[in-house]
Formats: structure tokens, C-alpha cells, sequence
């Protein structure tokens, strides 16, 4: 597995619906916290990326499997990890848990691909490659394959 | 009553929580939706005046009063109209009913100041004045109190 | 392609984000808006699927590719069909659009279980197969495989 | 002032709109956050008295204004007390400030009714009395005016 970085949140009463349970598209929103927070782990903001570069990570791909019920008030652990990244998109995968009791609620993924503010593609800055363990790029102009570790 | 606009919306279940009814925050959204149909029925588009004339109406203060729960998929009918105007704020109000039978749901306002992209305090560019009901500048240069309207 | 029922909504200022485009998550909420018109135009309503039967669609896994960016006030609309069901389970597939030319936003899925009030796993009553193109039950006690319908 | 209790939270990437600050209607997100601690801070878990008693806080008003933008990343410092309180309602006030620099983004409040799980008017039982500082009934049958505290 990957070396990957836990986020701890506690259900609102807004995320949840009439069934009593989270609605299921907050689980993506879950996903973006702990993403911000990956972000941080690796030695960068999120924030200052999109500021001072000009770099936003656009989703291209998001899914969920829904294993358990998450309830109001519960508090959740979820784990986020880079799966797959090269300088133009990162996949970064998900893992949430009760944290009483460790029950697994919901695994899921999200593919982004780096943009400019005009939401056009854009290559991710270099300066950020080793926070997103993309390789340095070689110097007879090739690129490395990018860090093409097998999904789980 | 001032002149209103009536826009129509149906309950999501992402708009439900946990005690069957519509989560209050809800209610605020639902305003900014007939918000911009109001604008839209007044002959401009909110959308437009953001791009073309980097106009934003920030959000200075916000209420509602709830007097009957809406439920997963009734159909809501907003009347929203302006209360107050001058060139530098906006108030509208708002009630919400049960398309189904007219009960009320909720009553609200939300004031207005308007602000340029760096959220500083602007005027409103006279060419949107009638739209929002404000009289023309007097030509010493004074303003109008603008439409003081006393709220309803 | 199978039978789809089209729903029209329009992107509100809410669902956006600083990027300015509709926040990725929202895409499933307006999922929702179009499965909830599915089961209309199929001839049943889910609120009373859920309050007369007992009987909820829990949802089991969600998935979306995101293929141009929507923004604020754009009108959406959303294609949805049932790809697969049986007495357990559904899958609907989704395709949004704008409805101004055409362009491709986005495609998705989800897959439900069908739950009773607990969120134990329940078989739906036979009187709804018909509205989810389930064969009917054989007099010899097996199950017909559902339609399985082959995923587009 | 009341005694209050802080509640600190991150701004949500979900949380922000196109103007590139938080959606006005998500404080009220906040609050709820924020009332939920309280509760607890004040002994006793509002998940519960739900599942437990039957009761249930019904939003009758809500109001914020809004001093200053607040962005993507901030942290928030959100401080609510009880404004005023008897057997049938409550009043619960809120300040929210950037943790950085303590500036103040927002004020408001909520007023809630108890009711059952029919949202009937209901009573508070009397074990919740000291938790919201509402003194106990007097042996004469008559009820004490509440905690009528001045709205602050």
C-alpha cells in the first residue's frame, strides 16, 4: 500500500438525508478534505498551488463503493493516498472508516487532471513533481513513464 | 406588495436530512434560485453582470422564518421582490409556499451590498438603476434616497 | 440505447465553486434529481415507494466522468435509463449535456440495493418489476436472470 | 456574555462559490456544527435526545449577517451560547472569526422549538432543564419566565 495520510471528520447534521443516513454524494466531499489534507502532507497547499502557480487539479473521474451506512455525529477516518501520478493527472484513492470500531464505510477514487486558470490541460510545475512522486524528467528530453504503480 | 417574480422549484432528497424535512440552510438557496429569476424578469442577467460589468451582489445579512417543514419532493413556489434599493445595497424579500394547497413555508430577505472582483464596496453602474427600481441621478449631483421602500 | 427520461435543471450559484465551475460533487445530486423523474415517467413515485412500501433504493456505488465543465446558470440536461435490475438491485446510467448545443458534460452511474427501513437488504414487491423492466416471477419458483441488459 | 463554546472548523473546497469565498448559506452549515458542540459542551449529545427522547430542535428562524469574506482554507473559530431558553424554545447565538488574526467574519443566530418526532410542539423534559439553564418548575405548578436573559 501506499504511504497515505488520514483526515478525521465528524458527520453534520446537513450531510445527512431522509433515509437517516449521509446522502451519498458527500462522500466526495469527505474525498476533498482529505485530499487538501494529502496535499498538505506532501509539503504544499493546495490554496498556494491554485494562487502563486496558476495550477488547479480539475476532476475528470470520481467514483465511490458504498459498503456501510455513515451515521450523524459519527466520527470518520479516511485515508488518502496518491495511487497513480505523471505531470499532466494524479489519481489519488480514498479509504473511510468508522473510527469507533474501524467498520469501512466507502472506498472510492477521484483522476484529476492539472489545468491553468482557463481550465485549459497543463503540465504540473516541476517544483511539484517529488510532492506527488512524479520522477524528475531525464535529461535526453524523454519522460520517465511517471510513477505508474499498479492501482489496487 | 411590490411587483414580484414567482420561480418554482421541486424538494431534492439531497435537500432532506435525518428528521424528514428540509434542512434549513436549503432555505437560503432556494432564495438565491428565485433571486436570479427576479433579475432575469427584471431584463438582466446576474450571470452577465458579473462577467461584463464585474458587478457582484454580496451577501451583507440573511433570515428566514420558518412556519411549516417542506418535504421531499413538494413543489415550492418562491415569490421574491425588491424592498429596498439604492446604488450601493439591495433588499430583497421573499416567501416561500407549497405549490400544492398555497401553505406557507417560510418567509425572508437577503440584503445586498454590491462589490467589485475584489469583493471592495462598489456603485451600482447607473444602466442597471431601473432594473432595480432606483430613480436616475438628479442633475446637482445629489442623489435620490433611492427607493425607500418601507419593508413589508 | 435504452428508453431514458430527460430532466431539465439549471446550474445554480450554490453548486459552483472558486474554480467557477459546478463543484464535482453536485453532478450526482443532479443524478439524483433525474432518477427521481425516472421513476415518474416509469410510473411510480419514490416517495411513495418509500413511505407505502417501506422500500428505499440505498445507494450501493456512484461513478462519473466529467467531460467539459459546467458553470453557473447554464441549463442541464440529463438523460437517465435503468441498465440493469433485478429483485435486488438497479443500475441507472446518466448522460448531462448542455442544453444550449448539445456538449457533452458528463456520463455516470449508479447502483442501488433495494433496502427496507433498517438498510437490511430487501427483495422490491413484485407489483413495481414491471416499472423496472424485471421479468415477473416463473411458476416454477427460479428467477428469470433480470434483464440483463448489457452496460453500455 | 454568555458562556459559550468555540468550535473550530476548516473552509470546505465545496464550501466556496465563483466569487471565490464561502456560499452565504453554508454558515448556517457552521452553526449547526457549532450548536452540536455546544450541546455537548454543555453535557449532553443532541444525536441522543433524538434517538432517545423523541426530541427534536426544529429551526423556527435563523439569521446571519456577514462582516467579511471568508476563503477556501481558513480556519474558523465559531463561538455559540444560549441566548435565551424555556421548556418550549431556544435561542442560540453564534460568532464565527478567523483563527488567524481573530478577525470577525459573521454573526447570528438560530431560534428553535422542541418538537417530537411527529414535529409537534413539544415540551422539553425536565432533565434537559439545567443543560440549557432553564430553571426547574416551581412546586406551585406555575412555570419561572425561563432563562429570560437579554438578547445580547
Amino acid at each position: 500500500m501506499h504511504p497515505y495520510t488520514e483526515t478525521r471528520l465528524r458527520v453534520r447534521y446537513a450531510e445527512t438525508d431522509q433515509m437517516g443516513v449521509v446522502y451519498y454524494a458527500n462522500h466526495y466531499i469527505w474525498m476533498e478534505v482529505a485530499r487538501v489534507n494529502l496535499c498538505k502532507a506532501r509539503g504544499f497547499n493546495y490554496r498556494d498551488m491554485e494562487r502563486e502557480d496558476g495550477v488547479f487539479m480539475a476532476v475528470a473521474e470520481s467514483a465511490c463503493r458504498y459498503r456501510a451506512p455513515a451515521h450523524f455525529d459519527d466520527e470518520i477516518v479516511i485515508k488518502a493516498w496518491i495511487a497513480e501520478a505523471n505531470p499532466r493527472m494524479v489519481t489519488i484513492e480514498y479509504e473511510m472508516r468508522l473510527a469507533d470500531g474501524d467498520r469501512l464505510l466507502a472506498t472510492g477514487h477521484t483522476r484529476h487532471v492539472f489545468v491553468n486558470r482557463e481550465m485549459h490541460k497543463a503540465r504540473l510545475p516541476e517544483k511539484y513533481f517529488a510532492m506527488f512522486a512524479i520522477a524528475p524528467p531525464r535529461h535526453d528530453g524523454t519522460e520517465h513513464p511517471g510513477s505508474h504503480v499498479a492501482e489496487s
